[in-house]
């Protein structure tokens, strides 16, 4: 192998593929990166064989081939010589990869390639495009609600559904559920991957801010996201998720609409003083025209009104103010309206107008304690 | 006591004044941040015992007195208000500070004020001025090469000296010395302080980088620093500090100019590739009209070839990359001077021109190894 590539190309390339590398040592092999020459492109790829990640960007190829370097090192080290106009790589005597430029030569000690696990293609089921900023987006509203704990692995994932002309991300861990939508260019048959949050937090990472298209590929045990240079393929967890349909309630006795920046202000301030306490507890009032929000912990109190509009009966109920947090910082809404039924029944908070959002959130316990 | 301050203003001063509260748990009562209402301002107070932080805003007192909160908390909340424009505070009952905004309510818990330590004002020394600016830099320049261990407790300080028209600041660690020098507007009499290194980068941190004065003020066990509406108190370190004077080489064999950007970005380079070992060896080889930096380690080796203009000898000689990377980092100039004497001794950096700083490394080893 033999190629010329520019510096900064390939320093942020390699930026992007080594956040596939293992976080926790694992197998040693994984720890490399690759790097494939062949054409006029050179493609790095990383993977900790559940989420791979390549890079291509164009190269001038005198000698096509294969190299594994040490992808931490690798990476370092061409981050140092991002500003470099042109950087010789070549891999030659089966040992070392040489990387020249200007006058200066390293040489890094090579891995042994015949090791390295391949990232296979795979037939598709389905194929569709999604705008990258509406998938960005889908992810940021939902992920926070995954799962943490292992008590059932398939919560660790966000439930990626496609429905006709809906796409939608839903992530629940059993206290609170999320549900994001969007439209799609064109109807698909109904089709469901649950994808683990951990590789998604990478993919949204990974997904600009703009109207570029990110096209997306799915089977039954793998989804693959290509972004022009980038392609992202992740594996996908095995298992039914939960029918979260059924458990959103219908029917509600009060609905609040409210300032979200206010309430989210407030909830902060809740947060504070009782985050001492595992449950963040906090007391939501709702009256004629206002929502009381206290707290109290062995630090001090917090009493805040906020003006609202109200519909319905009057409601108190208890939450983890956290979980409510959660949900508004990723809203971008400037009025969000919740619904309460009784103070044992979930509560949910929806946008205004339309369904784009809807987050579920369970009470912490009876009030009447 | 019962003012009523601006919001911002409080949030801003809290934030810095907490940064004087102890890191880890000591004794309770210093977790705390001391309010005092006097005449129209309110001043915050926090300290260790090591390092006081106050810092003075104004504020509508209808009655004066003082309150002591919970530090960390009460920060926490009122950056949660910094918002708002009014900010009310009461402390009546002996028991509660209780904050209101808008149409709310807080209380937290008050502190015993009684245990709090006094902040006491000392007879000064000697008392001078100089930019926020230059004691900015001059701490900057020097206070990396203090010393972290305990062996000699005198070297994890920095030494603040006043001779004349200059005020100089020194740290050392063993392996390496950092002089930094600025010139002051009048004369002032011998005068030195060794300042806790740990304290003086929170000084660092609360200067200004304009055109302000701070105004210093020392005597036997301690330093304050006054910029207006902060100041700072630190205990010095007792003990004398090292004759270092004497240990600075004044004939050297070889003296090389260099561009400072080149060499640190080649040194990072060599950084990346030597890091898995302690002393982060690298080779320094100068011939006429060129520096060869290499280095050499289980993962690959580094080969590079900086242009130079030199004086003197061929030279070469063992560093730790970091001690040097260390200097150049924090050096502004476009070009530097190193100076080489024999392979054992110490080498020093210097500017092209002039003393505003002087750094001295000591070699890794005899090179014949």
């Amino acid at each position: 192998m033999n190629i010329i590539c520019n510096g900064t190309q390939l320093s942020e390339a390699l930026t992007r593929v080594i956040k596939a590398l293992p976080v926790k040592k694992t197998i040693p092999i994984l720890e490399g990166v690759k790097l494939s020459a062949y054409g006029n492109t050179l493609t790095l790829t990383a993977t900790d064989t559940e989420l791979a990640i390549q890079k291509t960007i164009n190269a001038d190829v005198k000698i096509e081939g294969e190299a594994l370097v040490p992808g931490k090192l690798f990476g370092e080290l061409i981050k140092k010589l991002s500003s470099e106009e042109q950087i010789e790589i070549s891999f030659a005597d089966d040992q070392n990869v040489v990387i020249k430029y200007m006058d200066s030569v390293t040489s890094i000690k090579a891995m042994k390639l015949r090791d390295y696990p391949p990232i296979q293609e795979f037939e598709y089921d389905v194929e569709f495009a999604m705008l990258q900023k509406d998938l960005k987006d889908m992810i940021i509203k939902t992920i926070f609600s995954a799962a943490t704990d292992d008590v059932r692995p398939v919560l660790k994932g966000c439930l990626l559904e496609l429905d006709g002309e809906e796409a939608r991300c839903v992530a629940l861990d059993g206290y609170r559920l999320a549900v994001a939508k969007k439209k799609l260019e064109m109807a698909i048959p109904y089709t469901s991957a649950i994808v683990p949050a951990k590789n998604l937090s990478e993919i949204y990472k990974l997904l600009e801010e703009d109207e570029e298209a990110a096209h997306i590929s799915v089977c039954q045990k793998k989804i693959a996201v290509d972004l022009k240079h980038t392609k992202i393929i992740s594996n996908l967890l095995s298992g039914s998720y939960m029918k979260y349909q059924s458990s959103i309630p219908t029917n509600f006795e009060t609905t609040i609409t409210i300032s979200k920046d206010m309430l989210e202000n407030c909830l902060e301030r809740a947060y504070v003083m009782s985050r001492f306490e595992k449950s963040n507890l906090v007391k939501l009032d709702v009256k004629e025209g206002k929502l009381t929000i206290s707290t109290n912990s062995e630090f001090g109190d917090i009493n805040e009104v906020i003006a609202v509009f109200t519909e319905g009966k009057e409601v108190q109920m208890l939450f983890n103010s956290k979980f409510i947090l959660d949900c508004l910082k990723v809203i971008d809404d400037e009025y969000v309206k919740i619904k309460f039924s009784t103070p044992t029944s979930p509560s949910v908070i929806v946008p205004v107008d339309g369904e784009k959002f809807l987050y579920m959130v369970l009470p912490l316990r009876n009030f009447s304690r």
